[in-house]
């Protein structure tokens, strides 16, 4: 079936890109000479991280419980959740995930450690545990490698955690006096550095010249190389480089210069200061608006003619907002439907 | 159960301002002398739209397919499509619809009339339909009275379909001029006018000055009498006003300045150059940026302390954004809890 023949909008994923995606970054890792972990928050499909796994990631990162829960029951392991956990009903989830998968989690203070070693100690389970500090990301983390080194030690006294670490993100060369400092300090004190986890889609080479043991990639999924190359302002957007694209549909064609599609703000998902996305089947055709349900489109710059009906293919700027809004992705080879995957893992914030 | 007992991030309703919403207005269509069609696409559930025909909405308007679908089967009848229905799949689904609900639809074209005429016909049903001309949104729409009368002749003499009015989108006194010759052509041509409808909430003064006969409105349910006084810029975000909440827990207090919320943009959606929300619990508080899972909120402005674990409420700005990203709605009155609603209508796209 051709994905012309689908109802629209549809969002498809072409796996031959995907899987260039997915090896290019691995051997991109292996030439840099730094592990790769994968970050699954783009996609939050099993599927895909299995294919991060073989393609060579270590373990696999999620950001969100419920993200990590149906990683686990499709049989990932090693998962990192970049993330305080906080709250009797989330430690309840983290602790049941540790009795059948190893988990790790990173912590920024001791009410999240204590919260977590509370449960985890009654359990009988062990959950690893990294120290997150702040290297200039401004979000969370401990604020300096005192700190660092403090809430180390205090984690090493608690009852069901085990010391792995540190994790920190972005991975920035601007920060290095800092991150020497706070390995310094986790190693002068005898801390473990089993991991030292740095993170960003085209921050690899950093990781590794920041002595990190693992870098955390995520976006390169969906976005090629764009990010490794730094480009990321939409302007690089192509079929050899991104794999998700939604299917659309003309409803109207009310003037010369203007076509309707059946995709909108409901579909589609914008990135401030980015353009709407990429149509493919005419590059002169431009988003000049987006509606609720409606896309508006400017037809002047091409002489082809459209009519109802007719259908288009755009690659959407910010994919991994349009992955978050749909239930299904239609997995797809050389424009013919593979398969129709239920995307479970959608709207998973908990 | 207080709303602070939920895991989080959770999407809350007040019912209590839900309900004030909806009232409030069916009295000002009431008082104004228009009949009010209740919108859906904004809530797109059917508890609510009952609300909506309950208060006195006469019949209720989806936006598309799968909209309609789930209204219907809960039981929701006079159901007006303000899209163009294009493509087979799409067709089939209108005339089965067609064959237990009084459908209506909207047409800009004779291709969308005509694709919608041939299954209807064979099947037997009868749909409804409204020319939908463009009176300045310039987006969907003929673009002359001349070929609204075209058009409106043409659906006339085809089978299955049953022309009964003309439709826009949005009700302006500016178009007036255009209006009165749409309506005048068609009442010099003898074709039906047994409903002209006008939308857009606010502009429900504007749909009776234009002698229409029902007005669509559907964002009131959510943003209260925000959009019918005008001003929609974020500023009078307001519990009174506001129903949809959303309950954030602090999951990192880094910096004496800086709180980090468990709740961002994949729980939130921004609108462009509007804040990102009103936090209740201290108006001080205020978002200063958001990552895709994490809220980035300033502090500064407050002397309140606030530890990791602590509960927020925020009126999200966009609110049918945030409807559009959650599997489940959390009724509540009080603060407390009443039920939780499965959000079916949530993604429904096709």
């Amino acid at each position: 079936m051709h994905i012309y023949e689908l109802d629209t909008p549809s969002v498809v994923i072409d796996v031959d890109v995907l899987e260039k995606n997915i090896n290019d970054m691995a051997d991109h890792c292996k030439n840099l000479g730094i592990t790769l972990r994968g970050h699954t928050k783009s996609h939050k499909n099993p599927e895909i991280a299995k294919m991060q796994v073989a393609a060579g990631s270590k373990g696999i990162v999620c950001q969100k419980l419920g993200d990590a829960e149906n990683m686990a029951r499709a049989g990932l392991d090693d998962i990192l959740m970049t993330y305080n956990i906080v709250g009797n009903q989330k430690v309840r989830r983290l602790v049941n995930l540790a009795g059948f998968r190893r988990m790790t989690v990173t912590v920024d203070s001791l009410a999240v450690a204590a919260g977590i070693s509370e449960q985890a100690a009654t359990e009988g389970v062990t959950i690893g545990v990294l120290v997150e500090f702040d290297s200039g990301g401004n979000r969370t983390g401990v604020q300096s490698p005192a700190a660092a080194e403090e809430l180390g030690k205090q984690i090493q006294q608690l009852p069901g955690l085990k010391l792995r670490g540190l994790m920190t993100y972005p991975s920035q060369i601007s920060s290095k006096r800092l991150v020497d400092e706070t390995i310094d300090r986790f190693k002068k004190a005898n801390l473990p550095l089993d991991i030292i986890s740095g993170g960003g889609t085209g921050e690899e080479w950093e990781s590794k010249e920041l002595g990190f043991t693992e870098h955390r990639s995520g976006s390169y999924v969906y976005e090629g190389l764009s990010r490794i190359k730094g480009a990321g302002d939409g302007s690089d957007l192509s079929p050899e480089r991104c794999p998700l694209r939604v299917v659309t549909t003309i409803v109207s064609v009310p003037t010369s210069d203007r076509l309707i599609v059946d995709a909108g703000m409901k579909t589609f998902r914008l990135f401030p200061s980015m353009p709407y996305g990429l149509i493919l089947d005419d590059p002169e055709l431009k988003f000049s608006g987006m509606s609720v349900e409606h896309g508006h489109i400017d037809s002047t710059g091409t002489n082809r003619k459209f009519s109802v009906g007719d259908k288009l293919t755009v690659i959407p700027t910010y994919q991994e907002g349009v992955t978050n809004l749909h239930d299904e992705i239609v997995w797809i080879r050389n424009d013919q439907v593979e398969h129709v995957w239920r995307n479970e893992g959608r709207g998973k914030v908990k």
